[in-house]
């Protein structure tokens, strides 16, 4: 695809960004709705307004594309709009300011370009696949730290109901680096991005593409990498096998301690 | 100690977490100084700045009185502000706001009031000893939930160079209950005392007095329970032996979860 027509793209994602940012700021505070569904995981007024913004704007602007919403999903394309509303739920319905917005727009399987949007430090993350990524316009790139050094965050995503246990990663991984869980993964994931953290890793599977997709494109076009739980590639047009988000430095260590220490429930 | 004398001493302690708040958002998105301490934890120009200014204050408007700080201690006396500058500096550090500046004035081992200030959402908490806590000046109380309670979320502080090892414990409340780390033990502990989490527990020891004095008396007055790790009262003008924080109602169940799963390192 040419490069004028990403950055058209690029341009819808960041405005719909933001308006998602004011969203999620104008519920904050006050009674966000929280109600729980099906899985036990956390729905706000939040997500399922920004989701349903999204599907309006795309319908409007790129009527044959289709969205992949984690709350709802509206027609069928090769190009596919594929959004977390709130990833970080959890952490938003009670009060603790670290959520984002995040949006990808994926083709044939592959996320061509990615935003993440913090409102609560108006940090917007974006990439377009080939062009590097950025955090309010400003390059970043991963950090090429290992895991034992002193200077080394790493992510690891605890939800107990996922398909894979990895506490047993979190013991080995404790043992070398500092691990931490701090309730949203493509907020920590930026960090990757930035070089703030070292690693993430996630466990969610069924429609958790919604969590990964915008991560993929910005991590890697910052330098890191980012693949299944056990080191593939993976489409993020539907759910996934898990991820590993890293500066890349770490990756092959991480998936041979997952390998050793992971299992499925 | 009469009650004036007791709010008089709070209006101080705001004041100067105000302050704090305002060093924590100069130095958030710039270079904050980062650097490593003996213990491996890292420190920031905000935490220096903030401790080196609460002494000052404290010479100034109590002489009597000493100081405690995480960073700078300063004379000695049965009144003691005991004071974390910034706690959760790894997040600070690596910009995730989810850092507070924590302060309690602690008479003969006993924090009477306290005071946490989250700038990142301008929340104040605060507490005297038998008034009731506040968020910003609206009464806060702890929930009613079970550890099972679909509501529930519980923090535990994964921090590997701690003394005790509670990778086991964690393992055993991942099966009962939603747990993740964000951070900052103080900011996590705030959210018990509003209801928004059910218990976090804290693995610290030697000169970790600073992270949960004010803790103490902001939770229990919001209705919840304060201990070190193994149930027992504890004082907080000197090391302590870990904390549990949390709702009250499952206190004695927690204790005996960790009873038979820590390890001492």
């Amino acid at each position: 695809m040419n490069k004028n027509t990403m950055e058209e793209y690029l341009e819808f994602a960041k405005k719909i960004a933001y308006e998602a940012g004011k969203i999620m700021l104008k519920y904050f505070n006050h009674n966000n709705g929280s109600s729980y569904k099906g899985d036990r995981t956390i729905v706000t007024l939040a997500d399922t307004e920004i989701n349903s913004y999204l599907i309006d704007k795309v319908k409007e602007t790129y009527p044959s594309h289709a969205v992949d919403g984690e709350e709802e999903q509206e027609g069928k394309s090769e190009f596919v709009w594929v959004c977390d509303p709130v990833d970080g739920t959890a952490m938003y319905a009670r009060h603790i300011p670290v959520a984002v917005f995040s949006l990808a727009l994926v083709v044939s399987g592959v996320p061509l370009l990615g935003v993440i949007y913090d409102p609560f430090t108006d940090s917007l993350y974006s990439a377009i696949k080939g062009y590097g990524a950025y955090k309010n316009n400003e390059k970043i790139s991963v950090n090429n730290y290992a895991l034992d050094d002193i200077r080394s965050v790493c992510h690891c995503d605890m939800w107990s109901k996922a398909k894979y246990n990895v506490i047993q990663v979190f013991s080995e991984l404790s043992k070398i680096t500092y691990l931490n869980d701090i309730g949203s993964i493509a907020r920590a994931s930026c960090c990757v991005a930035t070089g703030d953290y070292t690693l993430t890793i996630f466990t969610g599977t069924e429609h958790k593409n919604c969590d990964i997709a915008a991560v993929k494109v910005i991590v890697e076009e910052a330098g890191g990498k980012v693949t299944d739980l056990f080191g593939n590639e993976q489409r993020y047009d539907r759910s996934i096998n898990g991820a590993i988000i890293s500066n890349g430095i770490v990756h092959d260590e991480v998936v041979n301690i997952i390998k050793e220490n992971i299992k499925s429930v």
